[in-house]
C-alpha cells in the first residue's frame, strides 16, 4: 500500500499516481470479490471490537472532485458494517453560522469520540480547496490553514484519534463520463447540478489545489493516501485494506467481562 | 497595564505579583467608582458596535483557583453589557460525551462567532490544571496540551479572534476568608461544597501548575494578565481597562447604511 502514501516529507504532483491503475490485476471486479469480502467481514468484526473497547477514536476523511466517488466509497466500504458505532459527516455549503465562527468549528464538533468511526464526507480541507480556488478568503488567510490543520490533527491524534485521509484520484476523462451518465440515467439525474460544469471548469486550479493540500497535510500522525479512482472496484479494494490493516495495528481486545461471571446460569 | 501582562519568552514564577496589589490607590473603592463606571460604560459602546459590525470574535478566559472571584468578575465588568452580543460559557466537569473526545472539542464548540463576546468561566486550561493535579490522565498526555493549546488560540486568531485571557490572583488567606463568609452568610452557602476544602489541600500543587499554564500559553496573539485579585474592586477596575483598551484598538465603526437612505421619511 505504500505506493499509495504521500510520503510527509515530499512535495508531490499528481501525475506520480495514474487514476487508471488497476494494480495489475485482470478482469479485476470479478477476480477480487471473494477478497473484497473478507475485507469487508474483518472491517466489521474490528469496528465491533472498537465499539465494545471504546478506547480508540477513528476519523476517515475523503476528499475527491466532483464525481470522484466519495458517496461510492463510503456505501461500498462501510456495506454491512454496524452503523451505530460508524457515522458520516457530510461538509456542505457552509451555514451562515459556521461561516461566522473560524474554518475548523464545524469540523471539530464532528470528531469522533471513543469507540467511534466517523467518516468525513468532504472535510475541513475545503478551506483550502473550494475556498481558495474561489477567492472566498484572502490567499494569506488560507495559506495559514494548513499549518492549522496539522496542529488540529496533531491534536485529536495525541488525544486518542486514528486518521487516515483518502484523495480519490481519478481524471478529467473519467469525470466527463459520470456527468454525462448522470444527466444520461434518470435515476442518478438527482444527483446533477448545473453548477458541476461550473466546478468543472476550474479542473487545473482545482488539481493544484490538491497537490498542494496533499503535499502539506499528509503527516505520519495523519496521512494522505492517493488513491487511483477510475476503476471503483479498484478503489474499494484499496481503501478498505488500508483501513482494515490499520485498525489491526490497533491490537484491540473486548473488555474485561465483570468478575464473578464464569458459571453464572441465567434462570 | 504591563506589569500585569505575562511575558511570553519568560518562565514566570506567582511571587512576581503581589495578590494585595491595590496600584497604590488609597480608598481606592471609592476614589475609582467614577472611573469604573466610565469603563463600564465605554465596554457597552464597544460591545454594540462590535456586534452591528459583525466582523470581530472576541474570547475571554478567566482562571482562577476556587473563591478567585470569577464569578464575581463577570458579574461587575459585564454589568449592563447587552446579553444578545455577549455570552458565558461555564465549563464544569466534563461530560460522559465530553470525556470521550479530545479536550478541546467543547472549548471549541463554545468559541465566538463575528459579532460575539464570548466568557470562558474556567476553560480548556482545566486540562492542564485540575487534570495534572489530580493524575486524571498520564503526564506525556497533558503535557503535550500547552502546545495544543497555542496552536488551537492560534488559529482562532488567525481567523479573526481577539483573546484575552486573565488569571485572578489571590494567596490563600484571602480564599480562607472567602470560604468562611460562604459558610457564614446563609445567601452564600449554596456556593459552598466541601470539595472546595478538598481542593484548598491542594493549594501548592495548583499554584505551580498555574505558573507552568501561564509561563508556557502566554503568547502575542493569546496574552495572560495576571491580575491582584484579592481586592474586588482592583480585579475589576484592571479587567475593565484592559479590555477596553483592547477593544478601543480595533478600530470598529458601524457598518454603512443600505444605500439610499438619506432624507427618507417614514410615513
Amino acid at each position: 500500500m505504500k505506493k499509495y502514501l504521500v510520503d510527509p516529507t515530499q512535495k508531490i504532483t499528481l501525475d506520480h499516481w495514474n487514476p487508471n491503475d488497476n494494480g495489475g490485476i485482470k478482469n479485476g471486479k470479478k477476480m477480487t470479490r471473494p477478497l473484497f469480502a473478507e475485507l469487508n467481514q474483518e472491517l466489521e468484526r474490528l469496528q465491533e471490537l472498537l465499539y465494545a473497547q471504546s478506547k480508540h477514536k477513528v476519523l476517515i476523511v475523503l476528499q475527491a472532485t466532483d464525481t470522484g466517488g466519495k458517496d461510492g466509497t463510503i456505501r461500498h466500504v462501510f456495506d454491512g458494517v454496524n452503523p451505530q458505532g460508524v457515522r458520516v459527516a457530510s461538509f456542505k455549503q457552509p451555514t451562515k453560522a459556521e461561516l461566522a465562527h473560524d474554518f475548523l468549528w464545524r469540523a471539530h464538533q464532528q470528531a469522533p469520540g471513543n469507540g467511534e468511526i466517523v467518516i468525513f464526507n468532504r472535510s475541513h480541507y475545503e478551506d483550502v480547496l473550494v475556498v481558495r480556488v474561489h477567492n472566498l478568503v484572502p490567499r494569506n488567510q488560507w495559506q495559514k490553514r494548513y499549518e492549522h490543520i496539522n496542529a488540529f490533527e496533531k491534536m485529536l491524534a495525541d488525544e486518542g484519534t486514528t486518521i487516515l485521509k483518502f484523495f480519490l484520484h481519478v481524471d478529467a476523462d473519467q469525470q466527463k463520463e459520470r456527468l454525462q451518465e448522470r444527466l444520461d440515467r434518470p435515476e442518478k439525474n438527482w444527483k446533477f447540478s448545473k453548477s458541476d460544469l461550473n466546478e468543472r471548469a476550474y479542473w487545473s486550479d482545482y488539481q493544484k489545489a490538491f497537490e498542494e493540500m496533499l503535499s502539506k497535510t499528509s503527516q505520519s500522525w495523519a496521512p494522505w493516501y492517493v488513491i487511483p479512482a477510475n476503476r471503483k472496484w479498484y478503489r474499494n479494494l484499496l481503501i478498505s485494506k488500508i483501513i482494515v490493516e490499520k485498525l489491526q495495528r490497533l491490537e484491540m481486545a473486548f473488555p474485561d467481562p465483570e468478575p464473578g461471571l464464569e458459571g453464572l446460569v441465567i434462570t
